[in-house]
């Protein structure tokens, strides 16, 4: 089962920003709407960029999904100020928190949160040496992060890894880096889930939708059970559940073919 | 470097009948030409429904094949005297058999061709105990069939192993098992080859094609380098080239880019 981070309601997207600017609630609603119905089992809300005002933004964009869905909100934002001010208001289940990672600040400011508000936790496979290369620069911060985690009494379960995913484009060997790191974890650490963007894959090439859909096909194939992505991507959709089917995740094929009876393959 | 044998000239599909009957060369040299200039590197000749006529169908395939094109044949029949007949013509580099497998009869016949026309061969997983269920299955006929044809002098290198893929409509792990033999196959011998047909997978499902498409896109994240497919189908080889990026097997992506310009991604 996928765990699907909808990633549409985030205020660096123009359309959210200007609904933001202008109180203009429906367009909010709607993003909200339409994910879960597509699919999404945690609305993201995110309004990092908004620097100053993002406390107030943040309340208000959390209340108002709430009230159009019942889905589950993910809180993802760079502030913990912010993220307490969205997390004290989540009502729609348990919450996830996008990111914790080794980076000192980082760490000591959303660790307390985790365990207050008892939530999901986004782990970034980063510390504060920088952005990692290989699989092992991976592994090692995974290893260093699940242990203090552990230790603070947060359940395998409740984390979420991010291999960090970046461009192919610039580094040949970035995909299948991420590959060796998804097929580590799940070596290592058989009961924690995963999460990841993808669109850093495809930076800097044509297509870039069809180098999205296809990783997100490779990654699943060695185990990965976590995207933030738009669910109302029919083509992402389509992909994703005709990829559960082939991985025998789909008893009979049923939900590949009530998909196809609602029309998600057609074009 | 994916092998990929191009599957389009075989009588059992109705234009290929009929040119045949017909002494239709232009249809046979299109599809061999068609099927080279889309990056075909063995082109499979199969008139194995033909009983009766096949030794002399497969005769006048062969050389007008290689009168077309300089790409190396696969020979593909059930019959060891029709892949005989078609092996004593192959001037084309290093001819490809389809297939030997466990069976008893077929063994015997098909090993000494091999022999003989110092050729590649496909495998296939099966004995004469009938088709495989589960990777453990295969993984015994897998290590029986190695060591036979290793004890003839069969190189590794020469080897391409054939899953057996077959309908995850009727058994919904079938895909699994045939990934699960892929990754023990890779384990215990890592200088064979893979080769298999992939459209068994879709079997009385909706929407073919895609699960086709993505069941390549698996098969490669965990080693697959061989299919007999249709290289003439754009969206398989669009499919294709994007997964080889993403693997790391495409230097700064430049065959990517270069299928992008020839307008491999247009549609």
């Amino acid at each position: 089962m996928l765990t699907i981070v909808g990633e549409l309601i985030n205020t660096s997207r123009k359309e959210v920003k200007e609904a933001v600017a202008n109180k203009d609630e429906a367009l909010i609603r709607r993003l909200a709407r339409e994910q879960a119905d597509a699919g999404a089992t945690y609305i993201d809300v995110n309004c990092g960029n908004l620097i100053g005002h993002e406390v107030e933004v943040m309340e208000w964009l959390v209340r108002l999904v709430q009230d159009e869905v019942d889905t589950p909100l993910c809180i993802d934002s760079p502030s913990a100020e912010a993220l307490e001010a969205g997390l004290a208001l989540c009502e729609n289940g348990c919450p996830m928190i996008n990111s914790i990672s080794d980076e000192e600040e980082r760490y000591d400011s959303v660790l307390p949160l985790i365990k207050k508000y008892n939530t999901k936790i986004v782990v970034l496979c980063m510390d504060s040496t920088g952005m990692p290369v290989t699989a092992e620069d991976r592994m090692k911060v995974v290893k260093k992060l699940h242990a203090k985690l552990a230790a603070e009494g947060i359940a395998d379960e409740d984390m979420f890894f991010d291999p960090l995913v970046k461009p192919i484009s610039s580094v040949t060997s970035a995909g299948i880096e991420v590959l060796d790191t998804i097929r580590a974890i799940k070596r290592d650490y058989p009961d924690v889930h995963f999460m990841c963007g993808l669109s850093n894959i495809s930076y800097g090439l044509p297509n870039r939708s069809i180098l999205n859909r296809l990783f997100v096909v490779q990654t699943m194939t060695l185990g990965m059970d976590g995207y933030v992505l738009n669910p109302t991507n029919r083509r992402m959709m389509a992909d994703i559940v005709t990829a559960t089917a082939l991985l025998g995740q789909d008893n009979y094929c049923g939900k590949y073919i009530k998909a196809h009876r609602k029309g998600l393959f057609d074009e």
